[in-house]
């Protein structure tokens, strides 16, 4: 932790750490590194986001959004990987000592851990163009994690919630969309929901998962690297806003990304009780397509298109 | 893992794991998330510093040192808990693709991560104002970090290696200095080496320790203020280049950043058994002062200095 930031980080910060099961924090805010005891059996899952102002959120998103948000996609990571929320650390970087900032980051922040179960037990602040790294900690029963490696061939694709939403919010926000309901897509697109939820059913039947923060596409598409297979989507079957259905706009739910919602794979042995689990426990989940020898399809009414002429969001612009 | 990064990671920063103990790490660079198995009866040290152009480091500074100072600053940290480096996660933001930055920038962090014997497991890229941050995960035994609350009325404070020659280094870029040697000081600055050979002697002596990234005054304050004790340095006493020693220009070792050495207490009663330990070792370990009840003085010729009166290095300048 860098010293200077010191007083930054206890004054927004630090708060007594919980009595919970999560007292493995042995020695949490305010000293150069902080101290865990991984539980016993479990495998540590570690992943690092960093979110750049007006790059991945637009300049006016207010700081209880941008908490929220960088912490919620990092949380997302470990839900891809079925792995529960355990600490995080995070590295603020600020262009001022913004004291109302501060308040208002550290409330959202505070707010979106409580509500994902994840422990703020280290970080740093500095000054410099805004930024908010934040390096998340989940855990697993050895061996449960859920990887893109294991999709296999007759798997079946299955998503979770909506695609298409968060991609309409930004697009409302340029002012380049002509959709109806804008508030919603802005709650999409400014407030995702990490899919926690799915984590025990992820352990239970998937063979890979990914999360789609660049779009569909493009995130299937590296399970599909990684697995060394192929696959083919089912137009039809996405799950979309009825705006994108009914103008047929579905590049929103392909290569919009930022839906954070959970692409996964499930062998077909598994798909009869997967479905009776999923009926039982109302998650909303769909099918959308298949996994095959090699190729990537997209199957719609106006017959097959080529998938990988889809590009996810890419942050060098290539 | 953010994905539109996902072939920049791949392409520069994704190696083969070692077979070595470090084969702990279950899955690497290349998913939504790093798996990773803690050793047996160990706890895990997680420290995280952010490195921003301009701010961190002079703009010149070369790609390769870029890249060896943010990860030398949290080896560091590891360091004075006396947590052996384990593995870390880097986030890298660019302002535009720049392929030989990249290349350059690899090349000198596999380089650091080789000497600091420390392992690359994930990580994002992404575009913005240049920006480094990295998490560095350690491991220590159970129970056998050290903090900075344990310091004690009569233990000597100890500070290892030479004060003040990375602040020399900068002000000879700065170009308000007047030093000569400014190559090795400027090598103090931009090349810190974490001292990683203190740690055995730290988990063995140190009743409390921190590296010194913002200044001696300031980083040993950080000991006293938590482990609620005082302090007297003996100004004679501090290890500094000649130049400040001729020239009376303490200030520069007092208040000057980036040194990474570490500054720890050692309990009266292991005093004996511990200079006999330094001597045999040949370590560069100087007895700096004492831990007082209250206060803070700074003892020097010309009498008694107040050391609240220095401030480190405070990123907000404040």
């Amino acid at each position: 932790m860098a010293e200077g930031e010191f007083s930054l980080i206890d004054q927004y910060f630090a708060r007594p750490a919980k009595s919970t099961p999560k007292d493995s924090v042995v020695l949490g805010i305010g000293d150069d590194a902080a101290v865990l005891q991984i539980p016993q059996d479990h495998q540590l899952v570690q992943t690092m986001d960093t979110l750049v102002a007006g790059r991945h959120f637009p300049d006016a998103t207010t700081a209880e959004d941008i908490a929220y948000k960088s912490l919620a996609v990092n949380v997302s990571d470990l839900a891809a990987m079925a792995a529960t929320p355990w600490s995080f650390l995070l590295s603020l970087t600020l262009p001022e000592l913004d004291h109302d900032f501060l308040r208002r980051f550290s409330a959202g922040l505070f707010s979106a851990a409580e509500q994902f179960s994840i422990q703020l037990v280290g970080g740093d602040t500095c000054k410099g163009p805004l930024s908010i790294s934040i390096q998340a900690n989940g855990l697993v029963k050895a061996g449960e994690y859920v990887s893109r490696q294991g999709a296999r061939v007759g798997d079946r694709i299955m998503v979770s919630g909506r695609l298409g939403a968060a991609a309409l919010g930004l697009s409302a926000i340029l002012g380049d969309g002509e959709v109806d309901d804008a508030a919603e897509y802005l709650t999409a697109l400014n407030r995702p929901i990490p899919r926690l939820d799915l984590i025990p059913l992820l352990r239970k039947y998937a063979s890979a998962a990914i999360d789609i923060s660049d779009g569909l596409c493009s995130d299937l598409g590296h399970i599909l690297e990684q697995s060394g297979v192929g696959a083919v989507i089912h137009q039809q079957a996405l799950p979309v806003p009825e705006w994108i259905r009914q103008y047929d706009q579905y590049q929103y739910a392909l290569a919009g990304g930022d839906d954070y919602q959970i692409v996964f794979t499930v062998p077909e042995h598994n798909l009869v009780s997967f479905q009776q689990e999923v009926t039982a426990s109302g998650l909303d989940i769909a099918e959308i397509g298949l996994i095959t020898e090699s190729d990537y399809w997209l199957q719609s009414e106006n017959g097959k298109i080529d998938l990988t002429q889809y590009q996810g969001f890419n942050h060098f612009g290539q």
